[in-house]
């Protein structure tokens, strides 16, 4: 169920940012993680929007993240380097470490950085959209913990990796590709069991390892990797160059968010940035690419199609239209924020959309 | 229906490089092409073998592959490079895109390099061995001609552009995924369609873009991306890195090696390399490769599961058994070869395993 408020995103930001400072953040630090959270949920992507914040908070406080840790370069080379973000948040590790991948890339043609030591990051393309602002390619990539089982397997050993690559065009909206390496989002499964609906089959294995459309066991076994072996293959080289390559947990190393409070998630991420200009004009390369978009959107649909889209194209549809009309927020969500707001003597209301009054003829 | 005849995959080589040579290739680079057709059928993916052997020297007869070209280096930076592959030999062209990749790696990190004008490549697991020689890590991508529709659409718009990623290992076989970005090779559908069997749901459409699983209407329609968006967004972004990107054939503008004989191919493709040890020691590293697939080989495995296995295991084991056994043929690509061999003068039978003979007891 959903609020009928509407809320500014701006004031959104300023309002989740304020809260992280009052919990410790730095300004500077709070302002990305808030920026990382509220885009997601101008994009429609609101499973990694400021629903997040309450957890983000907790693990603060039970000192999961360090929001004083220094993210330092632990090593380094031309066109490479590994960070170790002393369990700082994921956005903030993140955002340092694509800033260096921008820097290298535009120095010798490609910047590939590693992180280690980092939480949840957010979203992928929030990371693509700034490179983006540089007309800069990137390949972004983060593990997370367990919910995908092996091919053959019955229980969960990888994350569902994600996987985003944001590439420049010219009058078209960048391609943003931006998902996760499993079949479909444990959130789908979660509102099909919430309506006593069955789910597609593929989706899920029941915890015996046998597929279910039953969403309850569904959730209480594994979602599956998209494509089968090769999204098990796809999460996994995600994991290793993401994990294993820079010093990161890694399968089972990598610790739940929600679930671990003994430990840092550890969780690891890996950008690769480069410079188009390096390989091609950026301009020819922008006409090439409006080209390819016009091709495939000029293709014949099948019936029922009222349009062939792009990679992210739907999200920045979402995303202009609720920077005009403002971001709704599911109730729950909307009365966790207005708690944390209690708690540190702000009011989520001051983040509402100003209502636009009209006079009234005559009066 | 395969010959019993077993090849040495070593003559086999020889007679495929010496044919080439007649036909007019330099002695160096037969032997690449020969060695990435072979490797393929040494691997199991007979589809990627010899078997291309003839319409490679059709396209060399017809003009359609130059390979007296001049394959050379267009653009460069530290970690970059495009290549201009003149028409060459996709397998030739990829070996020098490879080489000067593993090259920068070695130097700075990392080694990105594109390339145009080339033609069909071979495997991706052929380049991904060849960089695991020396325990460097690959990303590698190539571009195809058109056989799946984007989402919405009704006809073939991308290939199935292949990813291939390989990890070097400790005491393990590395880590090597070479896929295409379809549901399933369309060798399958027409393996089904000669049995008069049925296809699974989601493995094709129709020419009118509907599903279908009847494998002959599947064959007059589209292959289907895996995973649905996701497999499509895949497919795009290896189709814009490896030919928007580098000035190649994109989408339409990438020509079929089997159906247009007017215009070269035009494929392109994208080789990252990068050099672990700038990240992490490679000992170590190795080290962490091997927990995580002792971990994942040691989950819980469904019923009927022998083992959990990793990308390229399966192709490694073919590859011991058929090093030391030999390499069944196709009747129809014996006797494909034989020709080939009449023609030029050479005896397909000269590649055959040699009979191993005991001496019998009092003789």
């Amino acid at each position: 169920m959903t609020s009928s408020n509407k809320y500014s995103y701006k004031k959104l930001q300023d309002f989740c940012s304020t809260v992280f400072v009052k919990a410790g953040v730095m300004k500077e630090q709070a302002d990305i993680v808030a920026a990382s959270l509220v885009q997601a949920d101008l994009r429609g992507v609101d499973s990694h929007g400021v629903v997040r914040t309450a957890i983000y908070l907790k693990r603060v406080e039970q000192k999961m993240i360090n929001p004083a840790a220094d993210i330092h370069i632990e090593k380094e080379n031309e066109s490479t380097a590994l960070i170790d973000g002393g369990n700082h948040f994921g956005a903030v590790v993140g955002d340092k470490a694509l800033k260096l991948a921008m820097e290298k890339a535009k120095t010798t043609g490609v910047g590939m950085v590693g992180v280690k030591n980092s939480n949840h990051f957010g979203t992928g393309a929030y990371y693509a959209l700034e490179a983006l602002k540089q007309d800069l390619g990137t390949i972004i990539m983060s593990n997370a913990s367990q919910t995908m089982p092996p091919t053959g397997g019955v229980r969960p050993f990888i994350g569902t990796n994600p996987l985003a690559v944001g590439i420049p065009c010219g009058a078209y909206q960048p391609f943003l590709l931006d998902m996760a390496t499993s079949v479909v989002a444990r959130g789908k499964i979660i509102v099909a069991a919430q309506k006593g609906e069955s789910i597609p089959q593929g989706w899920a294995i029941d915890k015996n390892g046998k597929p279910t459309t039953n969403a309850e066991e569904a959730l209480e076994g594994s979602v599956l990797p998209l494509g089968g072996t090769k999204g098990y293959g796809i999460s996994m080289f995600i994991d290793i160059l993401s994990g294993v390559l820079t010093g990161a947990g890694f399968g089972k190393y990598v610790h739940n968010m929600y679930e671990d409070w003994e430990k840092p998630q550890n969780v690891g991420h890996f950008f690769i940035t480069f410079d188009i200009n390096k390989f091609i004009d950026i301009q020819e390369f922008k006409n090439r690419m409006d080209l390819y978009i016009s091709d495939v959107k000029g293709e014949p649909r099948g019936e029922d199609v009222d349009e062939i889209l792009i990679p992210g194209e739907i999200e920045s549809r979402i995303s202009e239209q609720r920077k005009k009309n403002g971001i709704i927020l599911p109730l729950k969500v909307e009365n966790e924020l207005t708690e944390i707001g209690l708690k540190y003597g702000l009011s989520l209301k001051d983040a509402l959309m100003k209502k636009v009054c009209k006079e009234s003829e005559g009066v």
